[in-house]
């Protein structure tokens, strides 16, 4: 299928995630097919969309969040004419459903608690599900204005000239649009300066080798992927200037929750003196994660590791460890960009709500 | 194909490569097909061999060196009946195609150097196939009890029970026979220790994935793998008490060549305190080049990393930056083991020749 019509609302050429005029379908770009595939699937309910973020046919803690959103649009648009207890109660469980697909990220269920949040007070309105629905497309507009400011705000840490490695995908794909770490870097381009990407591959899930790569090309942003292991010989060669990633929670003291891999860029940007940069939205940052330690760690399935495209890359019967994510300590954030404003990771609880 | 008969000179049920007892024959395990299929490829000429080690039929220093080493007796063999000068310079030429089919192990030069320095000697005699050939034993034999001896001194330094990280194979596959790093782990459990590998499964060829975990397996010793990117997870969950690995070169100041990879593992163990331990058959110690800056850096070809089995894990015409090794500096290797003693990185001058 090709792209949905109208044109995406990040105004892109492609979208992870979409909202029908309808208000009773879903476009979701299927990322498992990518890069060699650009398929739309349509997802018709709240469970759809669910499995959706569980079988990561969409991933990236802001894109998730939007696509929770518009997973509750879908079900108040099923439940026209329910009356307004059983509606508020069939939202809820929707919402359970949706947040409880990853629990990660954090974006998730704020965004699911930010649009059951109105429910009570919709539930006796004739345009309940209107309502939602527009409420669902705000959180999905403020998340590229949010991008696109703090790519902004990043963008003027980036030297006018250089290299700049990135883990996993927190671009476009990754958002409602536009991107995080990746929006950094497109608005450094678009102040004219010379900025280059190390994308490395983000075993074992690949998000960097197949959709990093992907989006800088169709960007026309010069991009070189290396695999996960190489970081360390280009940071000691001098190559990499700054390391630029998203996250998918920032807690409290302003530990960082992102895709496994990236506290090792972290520890080896520190020792090579390079900084280190973390791009997210507040709805990111959660003052209700005191630390890093507290924060779930995904445990996935042995098997994502040991096949990749379906062929199995180890001895058959040997078990793979696969956690999703690791935490990088505050003090090992240079600075933290949000779409208020940036701070020392160290001070992520200033830019808190 | 089985496995060659008579049974390895190592003794094990398996061998890299082996020279049949015929002299005109090398068995080549085919590691590119592991641990999907155990196939001996044999190769009946000294351009073979080196092909078989430029296409990493063959691969990890010692092997390499041994391999070399079974490709200057098939073309002694060969030969037989040609006139002494025009022996030596057909075996220098062989020698040279040999030496030259990867860049970074110091091993294969060494063993090439090693038989070539008897050539002169031995062009006017009726046997010199035969001895070159034993010679080429000699050094695979030699090889072995490196690894055994070394093996019994890095023991010592295993915990008597825990989790030893390794990267990419410097096993009984990479060897003669037994193993460096994986030597290393066989002789602890020999003695009594309960040790547990964690095989980092060493992008972008997989050794890790596809070798170390198939060997160790075999052996019966506990395994998981995990991506390149996890080792820093696991380090800051303490779950990780020593690294080990095999090297390629290291130069006079103990600088170590070794799997892309290394040294990210090498900074990671020492920031989180953990010692990084290098195994090593003292062929592998080079006095002639001074630091890790002389090293010579294989640059393979980006293929090899967008393509895993055959598939293409990025979009096409997107370019990968593909070094063979890195280099770990000398401060960063708490221990060196050889055959002949230990000693801690910096001192690794103390060991050569």
């Amino acid at each position: 299928m090709a792209i949905p019509h109208p044109a995406p609302l990040s105004g892109a050429s492609y979208s992870a995630v979409e909202l029908a005029p309808s208000d009773d379908l879903v476009w979701m770009l299927d990322q498992r097919q990518l890069p060699h595939e650009e398929r739309y699937v349509e997802l018709r309910d709240a469970a759809g969309v669910a499995e959706g973020i569980r079988a990561m046919v969409v991933r990236g803690a802001p894109a998730i969040g939007i696509a929770a959103a518009y997973g509750l649009a879908l079900e108040a648009h099923a439940l026209a004419g329910a009356p307004a207890d059983r509606f508020v109660a069939a939202m809820r469980a929707a919402g359970e459903l949706l947040a409880g697909a990853r629990p990660t990220a954090v974006n998730l269920r704020w965004a699911v608690e930010q649009v059951l949040g109105t429910v009570a007070d919709l539930a006796a309105r004739d345009d309940r599900a209107r309502v939602i629905a527009e409420h669902a497309r705000g959180i999905h507009r403020d998340d590229v204005a949010a991008c696109r400011a703090m790519g902004a705000i990043g963008a003027k840490h980036l030297p006018d000239r250089g290299t700049v490695l990135t883990h996993c995908n927190a671009g476009a794909l990754a958002t409602g649009g536009y991107g995080t770490a990746l929006g950094v870097i497109r608005a450094a381009r678009e102040a004219g300066k010379e900025i280059r990407v190390l994308s490395c591959e983000t075993r074992p899930y690949l998000q960097g080798a197949r959709l990093t790569t992907w989006e800088l090309e169709r960007d026309g942003v010069p991009v070189e992927l290396i695999t996960d292991g190489m970081s360390a010989h280009f940071f000691a060669r001098g190559e990499i200037d700054a390391v630029i990633v998203g996250a998918d929670r920032v807690a409290k003291n302003g530990d960082v929750a992102n895709k496994i891999g990236t506290y090792g860029h972290a520890c080896l940007a520190r020792l090579h003196d390079r900084p280190f940069y973390v791009a997210a939205p507040r709805s990111t940052l959660d003052p209700a994660t005191p630390t890093g330690a507290a924060i779930v760690i995904e445990e996935r399935s042995s098997d994502e590791v040991v096949r990749i495209g379906g062929a199995l890359i180890a001895p058959h019967g040997v078990h793979a460890r696969h956690p999703g994510f690791d935490v990088t300590p505050a003090r090992l954030v240079t600075r933290l960009f949000t779409e208020i404003g940036e701070v020392p990771g160290e001070r992520a609880f200033e830019l808190m709500r």
